[in-house]
């Protein structure tokens, strides 16, 4: 065994012999052959027997003296400490206590007992419609290479922790980056930069909900946050999103939501957007149960056709919107950037928590993004991306006119980095076997269902569904994926359409239309 | 305001008219001068009005379509969409409201009610003797700026989330670090990767322990991790240090307790290492009392005159203990990286929950780790940092004894990268009146009587104390320092010995006889 910080660090053969002498006593005194209060051979004569020097026997009893195995004073013989007080645990013992179950907090039992999705399986598709993922290629890597190296470069006196609130060059380019491409107006006092929207989402649920309070959630929603509310013990209240997002007619009357979480902007998974009047109905309801409202606005600046929908936030007037922003989409999930904004009131806490969760945001990469954006590249990335997004998306729109039945429906088209996919002449149990066929054929699709918390009913039927996300293939990889799926779904009882004029039908179509499927 | 992805983007005058004609609607639609059901004027009438292209005024209502404002349909003027439900929240609403105790979580309540020591004070003082900070000139920019580099270059198909217990590459290299440097056995499958020790500790409060559950800390003890078990409502068993570590004869008996949190290698902030015996009486009261044990290695690198001591993690054969380990001394608290080494039995629902809380540690971060613990650059680093450590830990100790009364006692410096000074001849009361004098003379240096969670007593008396960082410091800037602290020490009641006899005791002394004071 190698010593980083050995006593022995001489030479290597010292070093050796040094481990030797400490193992060769720990042993002993471990299995009992030396006993405590017994006196350990002095280090002359032990080196002279080992045939080593003192220096390295000496090294070895005062490692096991630190230790606490030996007791040593100056001038006496060193002895084995006395007898610790606890047997030593026994391998038998560990074995028997392992078959219990750990004991666990509430949270914690919560936590174990959920069904995750699991990540995309370890190995991805050769074509993966797989939605979260962005194109390797789309990475300003350069950019941020420059950016990286510079502030590298700008030393600090020390380093030491900082605010939990997040780097100040950021925030503030934020400010004025939210206030640009989202009509969102704050302090960059309300700003609070996290590990991605995830922990967002987990700050909320945290500070926020208690076991036997409710929450409302869009059905369907995204599963990540749905888990994340779940696992407080708060009651999911799952309200339908219909083609323009959360049917706020059906809110809840009672005080027991705490909580909204929505996706106004593009609504995940189905992609409608919210419009004006039942945003200001949310608001008035968050405002008469003094609930909080929790905007996700995940893709927000990959809208087509329109300028990018202004945010919830910038509508209320209440301090009751906590908006919930991301980089993951822009740059990288795998950066783990986001950010919330938050009414003044809650940043306080916030910062509290954030501190005690996790310090703060590294800040390199903070730095790094600040100078991106204060200097306009990123705004620059975000068009020239949102332009490859576009043509991602045109071929398959186009991809699944060509080859898919007439009757499926494409909806959520008109912002994101995904549509989804209904196939009415096939059910929601039918999901599995498709994604586990087209997959087969190299082709990863998603299934719909686990978005939804509740099964489908005779009441609330359901065909089957696919989300299917472009963000990170080839207009090519994307024309051959839907061919595949084609030839999948006509094997499972559809025939695929290449009818000409619905081809061009789809492609004539307002982007708007395809997003109210 | 510009437009990130305006439909008005062919030209800036075009851009600027779009949204002009936006605003207005908007804002005569929210003041009711265009009510629900009016026909707002054709898109040629309003283009011809206001001199601009129809594209323009096309694009305008499109976007105020898309949000709700406008109903359109082919053919068909556009129309104000019908009122919305709720009234639109008024400015004196939120004023009302503002006032009200935010709706927390009982959570969030004790995250809100809590008391938190500042972070350094926003302008670090001239010379700071702050714990946890360390020098900028330590951090290996160049071989981190290599390795950055070469990951960038790496391109990956693309980008998506990876697994919660993080990077494959990283873990395996930690797994034979941990072996080489720490004496640490453990499966690649037991680590996970985190964003620094703080979120390892939180995750273990919340995983572990419930409101009305009770845990064993250390007195006095790192506050920031005091303050992560405290807010899940558990209750604090508050047991003493001695120059050995936790006085493992007094933990409790009954099984309230469901966690111990330790620094066995080196006791936060009192230095002591906690013996064998010790740690065998923990590990079987943790076993016996199915408690968990969680061990804060903060430090256990930095060990002078002996090989660091073992991790407790390693004597333990029952599976209680969690080991916790951190990259913030021996490169940076700003990279935010740390990892948990778990007993088997607790993986899945650790995993799980770090995916809840935030996905993943930031993924290049992850890779350039290990990259360069697998060069071996990491430990040759860490073997660098030591000796200027030693170095810097020297002159402290030098000067301690040079500058400082004969009755200040040092303690903690076998190891680590701070020590305590005890002042007998001052109160606990006194530290904040000699902390803010010795910050007016641009010394930073920091009281121990926080990191009590109790008051002193008549039972249990102390001096005034305080903690010195040395890690960020230079030789000069150390000397320096404590000149200044004397003066300061002196004008509150004690003469500053420079007594050459006890400087050439003090310097001639074992390094591990100190660390007991």
């Amino acid at each position: 065994m190698d010593q980083l910080h050995s006593p022995f660090s001489q030479g290597s053969r010292a070093n050796r012999a040094g481990r030797r002498i400490y193992d060769l006593l720990r042993s002993q005194i471990a299995d009992g052959s030396l006993a405590a209060g017994a006196r350990v051979p002095s280090t002359r004569a032990l080196a002279a027997e080992l045939g080593v020097s003192r220096t390295t026997v000496t090294a070895a009893y005062e490692q096991l003296a630190a230790e606490g195995f030996l007791v040593t004073s100056v001038g006496r013989a060193a002895r084995v400490a006395s007898p610790p007080a606890a047997r030593t645990p026994t391998g038998s013992n560990a074995r028997r206590r392992a078959k219990a179950a750990p004991s666990l907090s509430a949270f914690g039992r919560r936590v174990a007992s959920i069904e995750m999705l699991g990540l995309a399986v370890a190995e991805p598709a050769r074509i993966d419609f797989l939605y979260g993922a962005v194109a390797s290629r789309d990475f300003p890597a350069l950019a941020w290479r420059r950016g990286y190296q510079a502030e590298l470069l700008r030393r600090q006196h020390s380093l030491y922790y900082v605010a939990p609130e997040g780097d100040a060059s950021l925030r503030r380019a934020l400010q004025g980056y939210l206030r640009r491409a989202r009509g969102l107006a704050c302090d960059t006092e309300q700003i609070l930069v996290v590990h991605g929207s995830q922990q967002a989402i987990d700050l909320c649920a945290r500070l926020l909900l208690d076991p036997g309070d409710a929450f409302v959630f869009e059905e369907p929603g995204y599963l990540m946050a749905r888990r994340c509310f779940e696992v407080t013990g708060a009651e999911l209240l799952a309200i339908p999103v219909d083609a323009q997002g959360l049917d706020t007619a059906r809110l809840p009357k009672d005080d027991r939501a705490r909580l909204a979480y929505v996706t106004p902007s593009h609504q995940f998974p189905l992609g409608g957007v919210l419009p004006i009047g039942r945003r200001l109905e949310l608001l008035h309801w968050a405002q008469t149960h003094r609930a909080w409202v929790v905007e996700d606005d995940y893709d927000g600046e990959f809208r087509y056709g329109q300028r990018p929908i202004d945010a919830l936030q910038s509508v209320d007037t209440d301090g009751r919107v906590i908006y919930v922003g991301t980089f993951s989409k822009a740059l990288s999930p795998q950066l783990r950037l986001g950010y919330l904004v938050l009414p003044p009131e809650l940043v306080p806490v916030f910062r509290q928590a954030k501190r005690l969760a996790d310090r703060h945001a590294p800040v390199l990469d903070q730095r790094v993004l600040a100078s991106l954006i204060d200097s306009g590249t990123y705004e620059r990335h975000v068009r020239r991306t949102r332009r490859e997004h576009e043509r991602r998306r045109a071929a398959l729109l186009d991809a699944i006119a060509r080859h898919l039945p007439a009757s499926a429906t494409v909806i959520g088209a008109a912002a994101g980095l995904h549509v989804v996919l209904w196939l009415p002449f096939l059910r929601p149990q039918d999901e599995p076997a498709l994604v586990a066929a087209a997959r087969s054929k190299g082709v990863g699709v998603y299934a719909v269902s686990p978005l939804f918390a509740r099964p489908p009913s005779r009441m609330q039927p359901r065909p089957a569904g696919l989300i299917l996300g472009y963000a990170s293939l080839s207009v090519e990889e994307i024309d051959q994926g839907m061919r595949v799926l084609a030839a999948v779904i006509a094997a499972r009882g559809a025939k695929p359409s290449a009818s000409v004029t619905k081809a061009k039908r789809a492609s004539a179509e307002a982007p708007g239309t395809a997003s109210r499927g």
